[in-house]
């Protein structure tokens, strides 16, 4: 068995000379595997040349980002991509959901590759790391391992995953959801873009349909989406945290070992248009204000129950300064860390939106009533044990390098708030997720923020984890 | 002294005899002066071709009006105007702001004409009736002074007066307002259309000004907006109620005496956009929940006050189903029967809104903050002495035809909900108002409905008014 000695091998990029098998390293040589920091910072901001968000500071690097999914912006960091992975030498397959894969092949071509997976697509005021540093985690883990002469028995690849967001087309994750086959395609391809969604240029022309949108951007692939015409292995995911504990906690790493649980609905508020100047409250069926007093009470009840409920987007029409708008239309988004409580919230919201409706407009006998729809559905999930092994072993063998006696506090488990693409994937292969702080625990902000340390750190980890995983399957 | 017998006069429309002058007719013929009913209806439904808006019932006149200012359909009503004014030999005046006024000559032509005016623009869920009754009952009078030889010593005249509404351009009764020199015609000029008037093809190219969309339609008339330039001797507005006072008391006319106050204010709540998975309701600066919050409060406190407190325009960005919005705008429509009590409110919601804004956020110490801006303020307004005076003594003529012993009591002093252009003419002309009553005090509806009973009660009480205020100032 060969000893680790990265400076004997020629990088991969260059020559197709691998040096060293996976399987063959020591848990010492693994546990040393290290991303390039500089090199990461820069193709992470190198990608996020396309589709540039708000400005927040001085630096070059200061913006936010605002890239939805299927724009001309994504189109452009998709091209990159695809050109980055095929300069390493990956093979690329491009599905009917426009999820990219490319894949570095292993010594082994009768198995699946083990993939690490995220999203290049943001919020319109999304920030430069959710999402973005999981796919750019994958692109430096291949790097790392050419220039290291890293040979796996079964392939890595890097996805990304199309409008993981849910943010122009909104039903998050929908794309890895049809890859799971838990979202049929018709339905995924039909779905349409949000039209109040601030930045998008749609106006003029009708929305935009997933299927529409992927063919005006080349990125209607001909493979069907599926796990088993695409299958995997195992999906790791590096992502930012997202939320205050790590960062508040001053930890490194969060494994990450379950997502909670949540539903998307969107409703309807029918009253009655009327005018504002000559209609007694007590004559109204105001939409808006039935709507408001939801809102509300939305918030007391998710809170009474440890659980979120949200309202992202509304619609109140006609519009118009003096009429009482009889329609409103809004998104909720309620989450909760066990499936069974997000179902108490929404029972609980149903009959109290119910009452909240049936008493504005009582005085008229035409009150108002509320329909909902249920868009997407994201049961709570666990991960996979070998996943999270893998994950627990390479965070702790990447932060020994920190200067502090107890390394191991620097390491915590933890829960998701947010969906990614590793639920979906979950559902059919191994997964597990690995957490890195970010500034003030803010995302889906343009000031979002992860500083190249932390970059570099989930990076390291996700590297050590595919190569643990890679030796767990083949030895 | 000639009888009154209108068999005897030929009509003005084919000849110019006129053959009764109004100041020398008997209390009693004036009092007998009735529009006619049936054609008034015609009129009226024909102007109600250009702007169909939503189809609630069977009829061919079942539908509402939507017919923004300055829109296609409010130049193709305008055309119909102009040209059935010219064909009862009017004069046509057109203005800087589009106000149409048509002038039948009196005897003299060194005095202003007295006139009816009112509006042909809708909301964009309107009527039939809100405004263009007002318009087609000075057709009408027009139509049967001239049918019965009538000869005024002063002129009568029409006004359309431009974006009476506020709906697309959203401040109302502007076109009056820069009329008598109360809002600047630069600001009014300047002035752009709601974008979120859900019916406006705008989309894709920039909104509107109103002095650009004059020009599109060809209504930039270039005699200046002006009492001084297009002098009045007085202003008279029949128009349905919009409340519910008349229609369930059984009533048929109102006696406007007064106008409410209000103001309209465009508030911003500016809070932190951030995702509504991971974070904490304590970490958030959720601008909707801020809003909804003083949606709920702003009913509360105009409730107390015996004010109406009001949104009909709301945007939250970025709108996407998994971000807490960070910006919200929404329109506040405050009215009160005095303009202290409309103070008053807004000086309670501003404090209460600071407050419920700090709150939202104070975990994080970077609270919500909410700023107001006055878009338009319309103090309280009692209407003429002399104006109010020729409108009772018209409606209660008019009503003696009803087959109820006590016909006085059919007639009622009301004050006006909804803000008319008449309130910008208070201020330069004597003016008042009539109200006729309306289905269920419905208005700023399609369904919104007036029968051809009412509607010609109140064209015959104008028509008696405009008369015997000419017989006021002339004998
Ligand atoms: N990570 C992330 O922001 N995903 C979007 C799906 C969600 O709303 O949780
Ligand atoms: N009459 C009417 O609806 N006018 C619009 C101005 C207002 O909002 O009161």
């Amino acid at each position: 068995k060969k000893q680790f000695a990265p400076h004997l091998y020629k990088p991969f990029s260059t020559t197709v000379y691998r040096a060293m098998l996976t399987t063959e390293m020591s848990e010492a040589e693994v546990s040393a595997l290290r991303a390039n920091k500089e090199r990461l910072a820069i193709d992470l901001h190198e990608s996020c040349k396309w589709g540039f968000g708000i400005r927040w500071g001085e630096g070059s690097t200061d913006t936010g980002m605002q890239r939805l999914a299927l724009s001309e912006e994504d189109k452009s960091v998709r091209d990159w991509f695809i050109q980055t992975m095929k300069d390493l030498k990956c093979q690329i397959t491009i599905d009917e959901m426009g999820n990219i894969f490319a894949v570095r092949p292993g010594r082994r071509t009768d198995v699946p590759a083990t993939f690490i997976g995220s999203h290049l697509d943001t919020q319109p005021t999304g920030g430069r790391y959710d999402g973005i540093l999981g796919v750019l985690s994958g692109v430096e883990a291949i790097k790392r391992m050419d220039e290291l002469g890293l040979e796996t028995e079964g392939g890595v690849g890097v996805v990304n995953w199309t409008n993981e967001e849910g943010a122009r087309f909104p039903i998050s994750m929908i794309a890895s959801g049809v890859w799971a086959e838990f979202i049929p395609l018709s339905q995924a391809h039909e779905l349409k873009e949000v039209p109040t969604v601030a930045s998008l240029p749609t106006a003029s022309s009708a929305p935009d349909t997933m299927k529409s949108a992927l063919e005006k951007i080349g990125y209607l692939g001909s493979v069907p989406c599926s796990y088993k015409t695409t299958p995997m292995a195992a999906h790791f995911e590096v992502h930012i945290e997202q939320g205050p504990h790590l960062v508040s906690a001053g930890q490194r790493v969060g494994v990450v070992t379950a997502v909670q649980a949540y539903r998307w609905f969107r409703l309807n508020v029918i009253g009655r248009d009327t005018h504002t100047g000559t209609t007694a409250f007590e004559h109204r069926a105001d939409a808006l204000y039935a709507f408001a007093q939801m809102m509300v009470r939305a918030r007391e009840v998710a809170a009474s129950k440890g659980c979120l409920a949200s309202v992202g987007i509304i619609e109140a029409k006609p519009g118009s300064v003096n009429t009482v708008p009889g329609t409103v239309s809004f998104s909720l988004d309620i989450r909760g860390p066990e499936s069974a409580l997000v179902v108490e919230v929404e029972n609980q919201l149903r009959s109290d939106f119910d009452a909240i409706a049936a008493a504005e407009g009582a005085g008229i006998g035409k009150p108002c009533r509320v329909e909902w729809t249920l868009d997407f559905d994201s049961p709570a999930v666990k991960f996979h044990e070998d996943c999270i092994d893998c994950v627990q072993e390479s965070a702790h063998a990447v932060v020994a390098d920190e200067p502090v006696a107890d390394t191991k506090s620097l390491v915590r488990t933890i829960m998701s708030g947010a969906g990614h693409d590793s639920v979906f994937t979950s559902k059919r292969v191994p997964t597990s997720m690995i957490f890195v702080p970010c500034k003030d625990g803010l995302s889906h902000h343009p000031e979002e923020f992860c500083s190249a340390d932390d970059c570099a750190t989930g990076a390291s980890v996700i590297l050590q984890a595919v190569v643990r995983y890679d030796r767990k399957r083949f030895t």
